[in-house]
């Protein structure tokens, strides 16, 4: 089963620089098997017209918290009238998450993953870290590595009410890393004031290498700290959120191949400042847009609204902006088949009801997704 | 033909204050029939289940520029790579209207108004301003009132390339006032840097008055200036943009019964500063919020990302943005028909795909219109 996605006015393909018109495309057996110009297009079982519309990778979301239960609308609603945002609200969450059934999970984390998919979003990450015991962990790193493409352990969310940090720490790194690790591909740890210090995040981070799992960090949310350092000199694939840098991170961040991914809709859900885009891409770092989606600091699927944001409010491009949220997140989760559309490339595609892909700004807040294929299949 | 929206989870009908929960509505001839209990409901001819999702008035944008042709995407991805926004490029969008037959204007605002609709708009304000000549002024004065629910003359929008600006203003005043005046309600000025000073926009306006045209005025975009003043002064029903305030301005804006009509989407499209929402609602103005959907400046019809905004980033609550977007926007048109949903009210009616309108905030980005009637027709 073949299809030819033809009369693209602009096409993204992230694998050559720029923008190309009058392209095509053909998908076949869940991947890219031709690009080029549309007058040039082989046949193929099936055609989509796009009728001079844009076309660009999926969205592929590198940052989401999609495996909870509850409800934090008022918390949400507080912070609007003034309280600041504070981690320990992700106790709440915890409570509610432990309390659901795996089917209340499972169903949650569909409905989120659907909603993300209608919007474009063709490849997801999500973490664990709203169980925080060893048996809770695990049920949400089997759910997640069921329901997203990419699983990641975040034990070391946050130390549970009432736990001796410590103590926490070493059953992260012991029992609960044993357990939850065959679920996933990655470790996370996050690194700021009220979680973890930088050696008790070391401590996670070196365990979860030692397994054999690849890192993330969430560092640098709301303040300058050691997170962005750390995941430099471990080799993180990623250190997330980076809204307070110094110089010398960004200077270690362009030097290193790890990604910093910008969260936009969370420090902006939290009132708090952007992260300093520009300087990053000035320095040569490799930056990532990503949802954060969770219910506490950044309830929205919507990448194209960190792409808008990023473009209106962090002086990045519009070209810029959509390879972050594109191969800028595929780099960011080690996928050399996602976030581009060369020839080999998962055929996870995205048509924009607009000409081009400068509308994601032009155009703030409208809905632009006209069509969506992930793995090849119409899903939207 | 009647209509029960039942199972209301959140009910907003700006009414009375707050948030209904448990409620309904009945739609009947275009009007609210009844609001109440949904355990209390009557009968109707129809009934519709909100099953728990939130319910308040459609927006009433009162802020936009839809009679337009032409692309001036190149300008904005210019100005996204650093040239500051200039007035100027109206001119651009002139030239092209222009030439643009009636055929395709219609069918431009035709497309704009649908796409506001299907994301809650059920009453837009729109405005000539592309035509700079009394005979495309008329047009589109003609146009505006024919897809919109509220027409503008703006002809004081720019002066024409080549024109004297003092000549151009007596033409406005006199022939091209009274060729327009029997197509709209209201008129409205460019007060600005670079468009129309004071003793220009004062002539604009008191000749508009005298002709018993309601009065709008473009003021305080680019800097502080005399645009406040003067639409106080000259009891305006709104004044629009105010994102450079003086505390003198803000304190005429709360003595007077001209409405702040703030415009975010255009300010962040420009990159400029947001205005000084919570400034004006603490001094006691009533604040109004639009999109000023143009192809230039702000190309959104989406009054959702300007609540989000509102909430998110200008320290508006929910309910204030909310209530800005809907009221605040009929009052800054002098309609006491629209914008709230008590009995009699015109039936204009917003289903959000969430259970409370804080998602509006709380999900920044995500398209949330479930179901829209305008005029109690089902339009999505
Ligand atoms: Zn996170
Ligand atoms: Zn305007």
């Amino acid at each position: 089963m073949s299809t030819l996605i033809t009369n693209i006015g602009e096409l993204t393909t992230n694998a050559e620089p720029g923008r190309l018109t009058d392209a095509a495309l053909v998908l076949a057996d869940g991947h890219v098997a031709w690009v080029g110009a549309a007058a040039a297009a082989p046949a193929a079982d099936e055609v989509f017209d796009a009728a001079g519309r844009a076309v660009l990778p999926g969205w592929v979301d590198s940052h989401t918290h999609l495996v909870f239960a509850g409800d934090r609308t008022a918390e949400f609603e507080a912070r609007m009238s003034g309280q600041p945002y504070r981690a320990g609200g992700i106790a709440v969450t915890v409570n509610a998450t432990r309390a659901a059934s795996d089917d209340e999970l499972a169903a949650t984390i569909r409905r989120h993953v659907a909603e993300a998919v209608a919007q474009g979003t063709t490849y997801v990450e999500t973490k664990t870290g709203y169980g925080l015991t060893v048996e809770d962990e695990v049920r949400s790193a089997r759910i997640a590595a069921l329901h997203a493409d990419e699983a990641t352990f975040l034990g070391a969310h946050l130390v549970p009410p009432g736990a001796d940090a410590d103590e926490y720490v070493s059953l992260v790194c012991g029992e609960m890393l044993d357990a939850v690790a065959p679920h996933v591909r990655w470790a996370d740890v996050f690194c700021e004031k009220g979680a973890f210090d930088a050696d008790q995040s070391r401590a996670v981070l070196e365990a979860a290498a030692a397994r054999g799992l690849g890192l993330r960090v969430h560092g640098n949310q709301l303040g300058e700290g050691p997170g962005v350092r750390l995941a430099v000199e471990l080799g993180a694939a990623s250190v997330d959120h980076c809204t307070y840098l110094s110089s010398a991170d960004v200077d270690a961040l362009a030097g290193s191949g790890t990604v910093a991914t910008l969260l936009p809709a969370c420090d902006l859900s939290t009132r708090q400042s952007l992260p300093p885009a520009r300087a990053l891409l000035d320095a040569g770092a490799t930056v990532a847009l990503a949802s954060n989606c969770n219910p506490g600091s950044s309830y929205t699927t919507s990448m194209a609204y960190c792409v808008t944001t990023a473009v209106l409010q962090m002086r990045m491009s519009v070209q810029e902006a959509v390879f972050a949220a594109t191969r800028g997140g595929a780099i960011a989760l080690g996928r050399a088949d996602v976030g581009h559309l060369a020839v080999g490339a998962r055929a996870d595609v995205h048509v924009l009801d607009a000409p081009s892909t400068t509308h994601l700004a032009y155009r703030p807040g409208v809905p632009l997704t006209h069509a969506v294929w992930r793995r090849g299949e119409r899903v939207r």
